[in-house]
């Protein structure tokens, strides 16, 4: 146990992850099976992630839209492999406004086939292409295992829909996407994500091909952070997705879909946190310096608090977003409060600093005294803005230098073995065969988690089956 | 029939709302009973409602949390007011998972009851006070008779949850959110709503006392456009909601609610919009300004274009929303088209103008030559500026104009049945008595508003009753 009592990330990673989630208020436990509750501190962290991801939609020319809830049953059924992938985990609406249904709605899984068959009715000609949308959503998989953030019954979600005349044209959007979701991960939240494909087991159910943004966790666990389908013509043959082309030759679009979620926040949390709790990336932080103010007597307050009030109009004035810490607990309390719940920046504020024309401040990101510093006064708001900027560069910094000590390059099987024991990602040549990623599987617990777009180049041996390979693949364990 | 085609509304108000929803691409037809799908132009409207209501509920100390979409039966009926008001309207959950629920869940029609819940596990000193959170989410309600916007099966919200420590705490929330309501309704959609309480019978299932915000519609309905709703200690009281007081005695907590929802982009349309079709306030639409081009050879749309490509930087800079309409169209057909989708300004730009260094704008809320002028090209972004305050100042003025015409002070119920049946809303007297409400809207089809905040002060003689009344009330057909 750390001084915080928390359970040390060392000793049960899984016990430490619950721990975090609840103490820092990311969540609560909702008494509905599988869903948590979204606290206002976890709710911020999702705003944040939010906001980058759509002002990079709009940018790139996606408009939000927003389609029902429920789906007829039928339509789910009209995609194969789509249907088959999903249905284990639906939730079914058989009764609405006293009665009995005729047709049972299901809960949106996600939305390709509602959505699939208003494209059909809104695209007529080529003139209608690309058609570029996004929705911002909960949805509903009624998953066995649950856990806050990584999977719940019910989540938070943005999912892309887009329609497009040509497969390079669909292809071109699919990699555009994985790279708005690649420059979130890395800039904003701090995590250096691995791009890749997945292999054909491991894809979306309906799609032609999925790319994936995997990223490492602090117990070298890999964690799927959001996906880009190119999805071929398999929605568009289902869905009757259909243009007129310059010729006046009807063709069938080809569509992609791409979605990132609530699990980013737990993504967050495991990628950067340590034993004292939580440690946010600046750019995403609810709070970005949280203030504590020093005083015994009531005139030490008071005349510290005149000085928290001047600070409060700066920090405000700049755009840094800060948090004011005035209950009644000793600083000490305080400090280890907010470290757990991991503001970036802690200003310490007491008498003695008022006078002295100074303040301290203490990094998350750089433990003990390393990382406390005394500043004048007069400069404190640029110098918090570099510091934030500082803070947010080492984060990643540690990030990346974690998953590279991490990730290993392995010529055979018992190589292979031997990684995912020791925990860590094992990289080497593979030739897609989907019985040989199920014996993995079966045998070490590791999956397939992508061919990285990233490639040694030239060819290899399959470290599994000796075959000719033409890619590597990273294998590991997985959220 | 206008020349756009569109049915007239002063014809049939009804289907012409219909028509401009859809038409205007606001919304399309769903497969989902009474669902419909929010399409790009309505969504944007819709974020700038929730942008506006948003930064108003920070400002003032709410937080953003998310609460589980199913709510489990049991919980709905612990409140038994509640319970009855919303029964009939559920949609069910039977079956997850491959399996039948041992307890169905019911999809939230509102959520008093599971975030009552959560509060009670929450809050446990009078220092947890005020909890005061906001939720955007999706409710479902399986109405009888459905409408785009003003009436679906689900619909799009924020719903407000607080907690205090008193009566007047409560009442004095409840009152601001109903501030906010008005000042988003009227200073960003630049509806006059009339601020009111409820009727007994009017009321919220579960509320103390409701209060609205009451818009008139352009052919003098009413629409509820927001709630806000002093619980009391109903919930509080269901869900077991208590506090230690200072004095450490347990006490139950005084809550409220208040919803605003896109309900509000139906009053948009229907408060603005005319024969030629949607008229959107600025500080709402999607667009501000639309450029169309002319130029009827390829050398002078080059030329014009090349005028645009200047503009558009200017106007992105200044921060006005655009659209350059470069569609293969007649500039005619164009004008109409916009004129249709309500953009409060279209600017004209032809080959004439770039030469005589000019531009034309055309104002959507002043029809005809009126409402064109040339500008000189180099003052255009300070005059789309103020042009766009004008247009938000006159768009309230019209609307207010329009809604004081239409309120009519009755003295006795003849009185009320003739402004009721010339189309208006009667204001009189009025005794609180559901009784005889009822019979009202038996009679004439209008319903009790509100009794306005705002009274004439002293006391009267019921319009009804004859009994003596303390309040006027105003009575009119509604949504």
């Amino acid at each position: 146990m750390s001084s915080q009592g928390l359970t040390s990330p060392k000793e049960d990673y899984s016990r430490w992850y619950n721990e975090i989630v609840y103490r820092a208020d990311l969540a609560a436990q909702s008494p509905v099976r599988g869903c948590i509750i979204i606290k206002p501190y976890g709710y911020e962290l999702w705003e944040g992630i939010k906001n980058a991801l759509d002002s990079r939609f709009k940018a790139t020319g996606h408009q939000n839209a927003y389609f029902p809830l429920l789906i007829p049953e039928s339509f789910l059924k009209k995609e194969a492999e789509h249907v088959e992938g999903f249905s284990p985990e639906l939730a079914v609406v058989t009764f609405a406004g006293g009665k009995e249904l005729e047709e049972p709605y299901i809960i949106r899984p996600t939305s390709e086939t509602i959505i699939g068959s208003s494209f059909a009715e809104w695209i007529q000609s080529y003139r209608d292409l690309p058609l570029l949308i996004n929705q911002w959503a909960n949805v509903v998989r009624w998953e066995l295992r649950t856990r806050p953030f990584l999977r719940t019954s019910e989540f938070l979600w943005q999912e892309g829909h887009t329609a497009h005349a040509t497969y390079e044209e669909a292809e071109t959007e699919t990699l555009q996407m994985l790279g708005i979701y690649t420059d979130v991960a890395v800039n904003e939240a701090a995590i250096p994500v691995v791009k890749g494909v997945k292999s054909q087991s491991e894809k979306f159910a309906g799609a032609l091909r999925s790319y994936t943004v995997e990223a490492m966790m602090g117990d070298t666990k890999a964690l799927q952070s959001g996906t880009s389908h190119n999805l071929g013509q398999n929605f568009a043959k289902a869905f009757d997705i259909q243009y007129l082309d310059v010729n006046n030759q009807r063709q069938h679009c080809w569509t992609t879909s791409w979605g990132m979620s609530t699990r980013m926040i737990g993504a967050v949390v495991m990628a950067h946190g340590d034993d004292k709790g939580l440690r946010l990336p600046p750019r995403l932080a609810p709070y970005q310096v949280v203030i504590v103010p020093i005083g015994r007597t009531d005139e030490d307050r008071a005349v510290v608090m005149e000085s928290v009030d001047e600070l409060k109009r700066e920090l405000t004035a700049a755009g840094i977003r800060f948090h004011v810490d005035t209950r009644d607990h000793q600083p000490g309390f305080k400090y280890n409060d907010w470290e757990m719940r991991g503001v970036p920046v802690r200003l310490e504020l007491g008498p003695r600093d008022v006078q002295s024309g100074s303040v301290v401040t203490a990094r998350r990101d750089v433990p003990g005294k390393e990382g406390k510093q005394v500043i004048p006064r007069a400069g404190v708001v640029e110098h918090l803005k570099q510091l934030l900027v500082d803070i947010q560069a080492n984060m990643l910094a540690q990030a990346t230098v974690f998953r590279d000590a991490n990730i290993h390059d392995v010529q055979s099987y018992d190589e292979l073995k031997q990684v995912v024991e020791a925990g860590g990602w094992a990289r080497g040549w593979w030739a897609e065969n989907a019985a040989n990623e199920a014996q993995v599987k079966a045998d070490t617990g590791a999956t397939h988690r992508c061919y990285p777009l990233e490639q040694p180049g030239g060819q290899g041996v399959c470290l599994y089956s000796g075959e000719p390979a033409e890619r590597v693949a990273l294998f590991s364990k997985a959220y």
